[in-house]
């Protein structure tokens, strides 16, 4: 297979290196992987022909952009050939007429935006690790982030893929419109499926045009009831935020410890609106109204670039401080209906209150996903075990509450396990058929997604 | 079959009289077909017996809302039951906290917006026909309607799903969230599949909330490129507008003979913004700044309702027009990358031209999504076969200009043969292979949608 992988591959394309296994074989979960080799393709053809070359040789394929996935997806799991598309990175064309972007799988979402801001444009998802990750391994797990709650996430912003399946067939789906009633949807199928249903080798995405302003509204409350209430109220009223984060009292206390000025309160929400610049005012009216109510201690608001700053510096101070207090992190990022907030936050807190373990809470309160640090030692067993039970009970919550066990992280190897619990079996059996459609040989990130059938 | 089915539903709820298989044999294109029996399930269970029971004699199903379709994706094109769910048509729950409501398949459109208004929420989708038709006909085209160019379609705003397969398998997918990454997404899958791929049994709609107040601007302008450069202004700024009509010279020259008072011009466009009191000046200002420029001839706007009503007075006039004019009318719905309508508009006005036969375009311009009206009479047959023959060329011409056959009324019977130039072999093979996962026997609405295979 090497040899004719090496035939298919430009020189200097097919990395055999050790070295090489170990920094591909990695990503931002605790998973790691070996692959037999790291394939660098320069185009669809190359996809294509690697994909048939490993279907004959019965050899897994773990598509990967730039490892920052949190839950395995993009680990060699099963050993086989790793393809990278960092030299497919390229932004094809920016089309400003029709509101849409033509890019290769491998471009960096942060360079995207770079590219677009001076056409007046962004494309909406925007992950922490926007200046990291690419825009396939966005649309591999459905990214969203803060602005998800006025723009969508990646379901909501892509027109069409070109992608290579299991079998090696090269695929358009979608187009170049935002509206469509022309065949079976399989654009948004592939969009979340992880690397399992096919390889993305060029995307059309859908652009929205940059607001002139922006502005921020940071609200304190005595207690997590009080910042969910004040969400809802905000959700109700016609003006849609572009973010509305949240966190909790364990967060603002890290925050604190962390150096930042921020009267004692129970829960933290960071509001902001954008819009024309006439707009804004009336905007942001319209959500500190909402914001206010039972519960707030405190309200402040900016409107200048530096003054928004120093409002998410508390936000902006977490991730820091939260590796200062235990080594070890699950990190995960469940979703609920926004009204089973409270609860949600009071249950994890009896979880981490039984278990002995810290679990710190933020995340898109708008969206009800909210991202659950459970924080411990690895090297203690007794609070590494502890960790997992308590993710376990996490997961129990979120189903009882009517939520999803991903909001926009994806299940990759570290959920699969839950998988079955979130999911009937009749939808289940549907996902593993659909699954072989696309990909009979089961070569297509094996071990991901999809938890192995019982028995 | 009628025996165990009689069995399965309730007393009167299977319908066998031929007055009956008339009503429910047709919908609102030419097709016709002539069903066994009607069924009118009450709740899901009955429609999973009702599938089995169909599934054991290889009959076929076809789903039915209010017959609105227009490509007879609602028609029985080969007999067996009509299953019609104008017995399910509960709204069962609004939630505003989570933004969503829970609504069964057979529920009127316009039923469920009058719920809404009180709570201050709508659901997007607007098709024309909203007061006639239902949840699941508009799901099953992924319908959409003016505002989609703002609020989206069907795929945009529908968060979880229950169907039935065509193995009589009850599934639920999607959930109570805007966010998610667990699992394959069958939502978007199930919309706009037809009724070919399973028979929705609920819904859980995602709900936006009604903007405080709307305004509406009417420019006219000397030729189609005129407007279209406007359209790709306003579409280029940051105020998304909730409304970007377009009606060309004939629609025009239609209206004026229908009484509306309107300076001459090549191409008109209807605009209008929504949002909150405060900003809708600002917003109002903006999309005019947009609609201003080479070719403008009248720009007039309205904010109150009744002048507003008096601006589209000239769209709504419209079709009692086309039904003087010829009583055959072929109805198109296509779509084409914006940049690319005055292409369109152009070519079609040729193509009319060549065939003799009057050509119609109006339709939703900032999606690109044109409505295309083939005017003819039925009786002369020589008009008919131009008719005919200008379609196949429109499609063609749409094709070329990188568009889609259908924006929102979907394939059915009516396009299902134009589909293999619209879509490559290996994704309609895909979809071929997702039909079978759902639906082994090909019971479920046979003859819509998938082209038949070849040989």
């Amino acid at each position: 297979l090497l040899h004719e992988l090496g035939r298919i591959l430009p020189a200097g394309a097919l990395l055999t290196d050790p070295a090489d296994q170990i920094i591909y074989g990695y990503d931002n979960s605790r998973h790691r992987g070996t692959a037999q080799a790291v394939a660098l393709p320069q185009d669809a053809q190359q996809v294509v022909a690697l994909v048939r070359a490993c279907r004959v040789a019965r050899t897994p394929i773990t598509a990967r952009g730039r490892g920052t996935n949190t839950t395995g997806a993009s680990v060699p799991a099963s050993g086989g050939i790793v393809v990278s598309f960092e030299r497919m990175s390229k932004l094809v064309r920016i089309d400003p007429d029709n509101r849409l972007a033509v890019v290769e799988p491998g471009l960096i979402n942060g360079d995207l935006q770079r590219a677009l801001a001076p056409h007046g444009f962004f494309w909406a998802p925007d992950p922490t690790s926007a200046d990291y990750s690419t825009i396939a391994g966005n649309l591999a797990c459905n990214a969203g982030g803060p602005r998800t709650i006025k723009y969508g996430a990646c379901r909501e912003n892509v027109l069409g893929l070109e992608a290579v399946t299991g079998t090696g067939a090269l695929v358009r789906c979608g187009g170049m419109t935002s509206k469509g009633a022309t065949g079976y949807d399989l654009t948004r199928l592939l969009i979340g499926s992880e690397g399992t249903l096919a390889l993305i080798t060029e995307a059309t995405l859908k652009l929205t045009p940059r607001p002139e302003a922006t502005a921020s509204v940071r609200a304190l409350y005595v207690d997590v009831a009080g910042a969910a209430r004040a969400v809802a109220r905000v959700m109700a009223q016609p003006v849609v935020p572009c973010a509305l984060e949240f966190m909790d009292s364990v967060a603002l206390k890290l925050a604190r410890d962390g150096g930042i000025e921020l009267v004692p309160a129970g829960a933290l929400l960071m509001i902001e609106v954008d819009g024309s610049a006439s707009a804004l005012r009336g905007a942001l009216d319209a959500v500190k109204r909402a914001a206010r109510g039972d519960g707030l201690v405190a309200l402040d608001e900016a409107e200048s670039e530096a003054a928004r700053a120093s409002l998410w510096a508390a936000r902006k101070a977490l991730s820091p401080q939260l590796r200062k207090l235990a080594p070890g992190k699950i990190n995960e990022d469940v979703v609920v209906p926004v009204s089973r907030l409270p609860e949600l936050i009071a249950g994890i807190e009896r979880i981490a209150a039984q278990g002995g373990i810290a679990i710190v809470n933020f995340g898109h309160a708008g969206n009800g996903n909210i991202h659950v640090n459970l924080l411990y030692h690895p090297d203690n067993e007794a609070e590494s075990a502890s960790a997992r039970q308590a993710l376990e009970q996490v997961f129990a919550l979120v189903l009882a509450l009517d939520g999803m066990l991903s909001g926009e992280h994806g299940i990759g190897m570290e959920k699969r396990e839950f998988l079955p619990r979130a999911i009937a079996p009749e939808a289940l059996a549907l996902m593993r058929r659909i699954k072989h459609v696309f990909d009979p040989e089961g070569i297509l990130n094996p071990g991901k997604l999809l938890p192995e059938p019982a028995g």
